[in-house]
């Protein structure tokens, strides 16, 4: 089982062709440029956190992505609202445990989540997948130094007792699902010193998922795609500056080609 | 009865010579492109939305714009009570009623803001402009796809009663005023894939309600600076990413010689 | 005494080489931008302002940067909560009045962080360092036209006060400690047309406290970085848009000799 060069493409093309809406209720720092990576590869953002108004706004998406990078107590309530009815509905939840690991609150808030809610995808770094399982893990704040296949484990643990797909990400990226794990090794170092880019992957499984029914599939695409537009982009950025600016054009005019010449994605034996 | 190119440039002069200041309550999606294109035509943007200071911040200010992008509790509290301040001080009020019609409790909102508050000014998308006045509208979403003249009829309901200047953007905006209607063709598609760029327009009306006193003129100036410039950022831009830079730039380096080479407005017959 | 570009450069290193954690609680409109220079610098941002988590995410950091551009009562306590925290841990609190003297609840909430809390530096234009201590100056929001050398008096009064290093920015900015005050000439006058260069020079203060145990020479450090990446940005930038961008990719890529080719810093006579 891989995923090929045609099967992402045309997932992209499903998303351009549809623009599906994907509702967010995520962090203040990466609002901006997670809306604008959706609008980039053409889908429809709303952004909408009130408990009023939560449970109506995922009846008109196709995908909610709850990210918990800057936590308040009304905001989590209208993230298992949103969840619930994301479920009810029957559309993807894609969860982002930024900082899951460096408090307690971010950790509890996460892991409740994931046992009453069943998100369909994980994304995380390392020591946030290591925190949303194991009791020991520690982490550094919000980025995470910790080389992604440390979390290959727990990521299998969350995936057989939760039945979600797990992305841990990293210089490569694992995801995670039933029986399979995928590795991709696309990306550039740059992106880490960019704000939300890992935010940014979380908010575009949720396009992918918006369009293609296999989570598993959404993932490996999602995250081939945002690494393939963050090498190229790196390519010709001159610092994380110009590396965002150029992220959101390439983004915008990937090819099925750009693709092809970039994917770098195999499948690891368990 | 017509918009010049010197009126349009007088009052882009007044704003720079001015620097007055606008009060935005805003959306947090876009609070940061709204501030930098508030500053990069000249305005003085101020960001605050506590119930404590609203009436204060409003005090020292010459215009206040509303956006209901991201809406709770205590934020339409605040939205309430600057407006009344703003009345009772006579500065102009914008209204951005994002996400009318995609949620109830954001077409509430809009509607109660309207019908106790007079904004001066409505600026919104045609799904968006529907959804104030007509119940059986529908919206996906916060991005419109709806062409703008299906809402000029509402935009006329709505100027009669509440005797407000209403404009419809889309890829022809369209401004109503009282016995008249203005029609800019500035603008490309490429400004539907950056966030926000609605609401920078709301903010731009906002400066120039600032420092030309019919409110009419004032949106008409706005929407037109706000398209050309969109139109020569996509012109040299190769993307959202670069055209957000490039937008900004534009604003800032704009001459009576840019607008003169672009305007395209023109009156329609009522 | 004076400081040289090797201190500055050291300092530079060093948060390249440990990537400290700055905590920030900071307002919605920076947010994006601020994480991004922290980030370009070398540095780990970190944003929380749960009462819940405040306390816990100060204990992964090595610096606090407090701003209270957009505040409202739970960050309010959220800052103070944090604040005393990092007294007790021993970490360096920056503190960054936006708008103190635009609006009573701004002015209030500032002095009774100075007050309560001893921040080790604070960074703000000349009306909001006048405001701090003399309730008869006037703010125009939180832009200020105020020359910076205004709040000289005030700064050395707060100083001695409160045994704080208290930075008055402007086109000059001036750095006050106990017996000494640094003059720096960097900067350009397109940085005021961007929002946030405020909050993120306040950041990078931050971000040298966290590595340089003197609040007075991480402070000239800081301002100093700021003030050289901003003029060698806006010596190739064409607007207030391409200024952030290269401002970002400058401050990356900042060299020794960069520093060397452009400080401007010097000694005032008290």
């Amino acid at each position: 089982m891989t995923i090929t060069v045609a099967e992402i493409y045309k997932s992209m093309e499903s998303i351009r062709r549809q623009a599906p809406v994907v509702h967010n209720i995520t962090n203040y720092v990466v609002m901006n440029n997670t809306a604008n990576a959706l609008l980039a590869i053409g889908a429809s953002p709303v952004m909408a956190h009130a408990e009023e108004e939560v449970e109506e706004m995922v009846n008109i998406a196709s995908a909610l992505v709850i990210n918990i990078g800057t936590l308040s107590e009304r905001w989590i309530s209208s993230m298992f609202k949103a969840s619930r009815q994301a479920r009810k509905k029957g559309i993807p939840v894609i969860l982002d445990p930024v900082g899951a690991g460096a408090t307690a609150y971010r950790t509890k808030t996460a892991r409740d989540l994931i046992n009453n809610e069943s998100p369909s995808i994980i994304r995380g770094n390392a020591s946030e997948i290591l925190a949303l399982y194991d009791d020991k893990s520690k982490t550094k704040g919000v980025d995470s130094a910790a080389s992604s296949d440390t979390a290959i484990d727990t990521a299998r643990k969350l995936n057989e007792i939760h039945k979600c797909v797990v992305c841990v990400s990293g210089a490569i990226d694992y995801i995670v699902g039933e029986d399979k794990i995928m590795k991709i090794k696309n990306g550039h170092p740059l992106m880490s010193r960019v704000t939300g880019l890992g935010c940014t992957a979380s908010a575009l499984c949720g396009a992918f998922a918006a369009v293609e029914k296999s989570s598993f599939a959404a993932t490996v695409e999602a995250m081939a795609v945002m690494g393939i537009a963050g090498e190229m982009a790196a390519a010709v950025a001159v610092g994380p500056g110009s590396l965002q600016t150029h992220f959101l054009d390439i983004l915008y005019r990937l090819t099925e080609d750009d693709i092809k010449q970039h994917l770098k994605v195999e499948q690891c034996r368990i």
